[in-house]
């Protein structure tokens, strides 16, 4: 449970009913000082709550600092963030190593760990885990934004409802600040709409739905990167499919560039105030595993979240017998507007950790 | 440019224009025949020359082992497999050092390496480097299927032609003997028709085409992987992206799941033959970073190769003047037929280390 | 900081003056129950306070376990350890960024840090920061021992007092029980008196004193390791001079080694009780950098404490003048006799780990 | 088998009688000259035949550069290595299989292993893989240097024959010359002379001998390493164990420091020309796992080559008999005049790749 990076390495801890969940985060350079307040407006964004849109939400749990930190600045040695987990109903989960969820880890998990598998929440697997990488990624995030690299993302679509596409060779600061800033990370306030309307039929239905992020970083020098696996696709690709539900990543144009022509999706080197850029950016910021320098963008899609209020069929495996189950408690109907901050999190950790260790190999 | 697994590693070196390409293959079990014959037969399948359907095409290099092997048999020891490379029109490329090639690795990897970079055939960042992967995964490839576990892969789409899909709950090794057997990586015939119809009809436009691979690991046991980084598609997705040309990797439904609901996308835990299989697996055998035993299904999108014969812009970096340029010399229209092999390899790369380190942890 | 095993993983935080130390331990089995109180007892050793031989010890820290545990049982997530620091009076230390201790890490840090490194209480580079070693090494003793492998260790020499040795060949688990049990870690009694006495010359001088520490581990299988840098003395050694203090590591006859002719060196195969062995073994139980059964034997030397309550010299870096210092406070005249336990405990962590993942390559 | 730095990866191959031995070096930074001349003069010192003093030495294989260079100019891509092995009598090695050598891998190989371990030459445990070894530090030798570091290594000690130790506050570059330019590695010709007639009467003792080598390195900056696991010496340490045959490693005063006291050990703070210095140097350079910018020094003892013409006991593996065996051929009485350069070498790759990646973390 490690984001390994070459200079940065974020050892996550915790399960979901566990005493706390946190991460230590060791190679971060000393002399830098944590905005706490940003840092909490930034996982306030991860926070539950988001029922409508622009509604208040809950703040979101903030982590303790046990280390690395004299007062807000890092001294260079490892930070240790943690948050408690407050009480929880455990019990209610006994029943799952028996008869595992659909689309859960549950099974899996119990083949792997055995009887001693924390199955409570979702042990290790629950999405609460991504609070730590939530704290992480916001110091990073700030670290990146004193070096002059900027990250936003925002929901780019949910079911059948779509938000418009960041324009890949010219996206902004200002237009991070404002998705951020909104109640609904959105860039057409109209497509939030439809989005929360998705998201509201599927809480009616019992059922849930999935989606996909879309996200950008400016700022990037040109040339980070290498070849084969030392390629930044490899990096920022081994990082988002590590957040629970995502199914799908791709850069620049991704899937689509499969259906276009090579004179189409080339883009032309051209000089913009004295400064080698490409007109057009199918490449998504990245040609040959490296930087070009334009804007990065990635999309991730992730799934409907499997916990549904719906009767489903499962195995008993105690009694070797088919049956059929359902699951009970609150359950976001969709994981994505939740997931934004998420997928700004873990490229920031990806892109701080290539800019530390960037330079000439 | 590693394939850094947990127990394997696979040390790519060489490029395009360099005296030779090749790997050293760490941590393989010893004791292990290498079939010479199925692996020339393997590498043979990436070998260019594919002009239509079902030609003769050329051979591949063999490469020389150097170490690692005695008669054939795996000692232990590190493998070192090398592929000479021939003569080369290597003076064509220096032009691109003043004019960078769009799309291509030429102008970040100048900023990266400096005026040293080799240049010539695209250095460390030529397709070719693809040879010593699949050296590298055609063992791993014979290593999986003694240990039961399958790999087969088709191209899915060209352009606008596709073939059709696995049955991601029923694909089976002779569907995988089949593909691999044909004169053209296919599940349909008719669909390799149409797709080298797309390739034929860029070529004639001067232009290249992208596509898609599709990929299914059959065999393979239940509990492999972790939560969060441990997850195995994000072992899957770094290696996959380490293919030159990949722009996106999906697993299971992928993309799609964004648009679906999690009613329609759970798949119900089931007996059969006595063993818990999913009824349907839209999950691609992976649920919660680790494998349910049920088929890996997952799908890599291509760009179009950028050298097309076409007039296009770029920059000169000398004189600072924006300027045309023309590529000459052969290139292939479209990778993807190539790159199903390659596929394979670094799938084959990825599951082997997963399956010998895959023991409890 | 960060012991990185092949499948163990044990990333320490913390500062001597920070809210908290403590370690998160990743890559452990599922299902491992953990003797709390054995643990304590393990911890206790290392704790302050013997400053008569046989008196009664400081209890350790305990830890705080805030993941990884259910009941005390692994569930195979990471286990995080935490232990709260207590009140300590950190205004004493600002003094050493203008004058640095002498043999301290004052000066290097604040090179490597800058302003911002936690002087206070020497920061990471603190012992106190072994104490989360021996809660993660406290645990793998655990494991070891039950799969049959036990680790005892104890001082060899502090000055010129010095203890008997282990019998390379013959050293047993009793042998290890008598030493923990003890109020003073020797095999021979009259050994702890000379080198108490050692210690309190020392004390009295207002100075401190350097050490050995031997280490034996048995019931290793043989075969673990491997050529170059996969030789478990690499690891081995790796762990020891990780461990504050430390100057200098040597397996089996070590430096004696030096002054030997191979005709007295090697160590003759011979079977017994059906089983190969070595009829000595000046080899320490690694040969080619593989265990060979055989008892596993190192000793690592640690130098004199550099806080001494005597004048010394160094520099003021504000004023650019050499001067005269002297450290107030309480210190150990001797780290040796609570080294023990964590030249144990990082030997526990190496050896588990080469178990976990020592299966053919 | 594989160096793994931080920015520097050496993945060594091969065995003693396979087609080659090798190595790849990744993590070189572009543009950097490579000296033929001065790596065959590197090379050549560890060439076999130093029979009497200030003889003439044969030639060191010269390695082929597969990759990485463009006209001796490092590219930026993986630099290979490849070293073709002579003919050898591989038969003779058979034998070992069911009466292996005393103190030789043969037995702990073939646990590891099993049948299909290479014995030939003994494999890849040979000392002949120093040679890849030697190829990679003289390489990094040359980038030290022009960084401005400079190391160099001589005989400290063959059995009772001692050389005096580099004055650790004093070493200069002129002093590592004149050592590398002498015919035998010491700083005094009288002790070559009695180290050579040490190594001598072992030989017509049909015997061998151990030794200890000493290696300095000058130019090195302050703050380099850091705490716990990341100091130096546990960098140093792990990539000295390494190399076949040690079996101790010591840094500054080492194990002597255990008999110190701190008022002795300690190093005063001392300016020297406007530089903070120390006054002497017991540290060896290294405090709290950090450089101080004065000499490093550091010490490894070798234990005496097994291979001695005199009858040995060992066991038949195959009869389960106990019985007398003696090996014939050639070997060195003593390995410690060719480790010497091979000690240069992997301390020059641990602090290139240290210097590398050693800007504030």
């Amino acid at each position: 449970m490690r984001f390994q990076g070459k200079k940065l390495t974020v050892q996550v801890f915790g399960q979901s009913h566990a005493a706390a969940i946190g991460a230590v985060i060791d190679g971060l350079p000393a002399g830098m000082n944590i905005d706490r307040e940003a840092l909490q407006a930034f996982l306030n964004r991860r926070a539950p709550g988001q029922g409508a849109y622009a509604t208040a939400r809950k703040e979101a749990d903030m982590p303790e600092f046990l280390s690395g930190l004299v007062e807000d600045v890092t001294c260079g040695a490892p930070v240790c963030a943690v948050i408690r987990n407050g009480d929880a109903r455990s019990s209610d989960y006994e029943q799952f190593r028996q008869v595992p969820r659909p689309s859960h880890a549950d099974w899996p998990a119990t083949v792997r760990y055995g009887a001693h598998y924390d199955i409570r929440g979702g042990g290790p697997f629950s999405g609460r885990l991504t609070a730590p990488l939530c704290v992480a990624g916001g110091i990073a995030l700030q670290m990146l934004k004193a070096r002059g690299v900027r990250i936003g993302a925002h929901i780019a679509s949910v079911g059948h409802a779509a938000d418009e596409a960041f324009d890949p060779a010219g996206v902004s600061a200002a237009e991070f600040d404002r998705i951020a800033g909104n109640g609904f990370p959105t860039l057409r306030r109209e497509a939030g709409e439809a989005i929360l309307a998705e998201i509201e039929a599927a809480r009616q239905d019992g059922d849930s739905v999935g989606g996909t992020v879309e996200c950008a970083a400016i700022g990037l020098p040109a040339g980070l990167g290498g070849p084969l696996f030392e390629g930044l696709e490899s990096a920022l690709a081994s990082a988002l499919f590590a957040i629970p539900a995502v199914r799908g990543v791709e850069v620049g144009t991704g899937f689509a560039a499969a259906a276009m022509r090579g004179s189409a999706h080339n883009d032309p080197w051209v000089f913009r105030e004295g400064r080698v850029k490409t007109e057009t950016n199918h490449a998504g910021g990245i040609v040959g595993g490296m930087t070009t320098g334009m804007p990065l963008i990635l999309r991730a899609a992730f799934k409907p979240t499997p916990s549904i209020r719906r009767q489903q069929r499962s195995v008993n495996l105690a009694t070797g017998d088919e049956t059929d189950m359902i699951i009970h408690g609150r359950h976001d109907p969709c994981v994505v507007p939740r997931a934004v901050p998420v997928v700004e999190a873990v490229t920031a950790l990806v892109l701080l950790d290539e800019l530390m260790s960037g330079e000439q190999p």
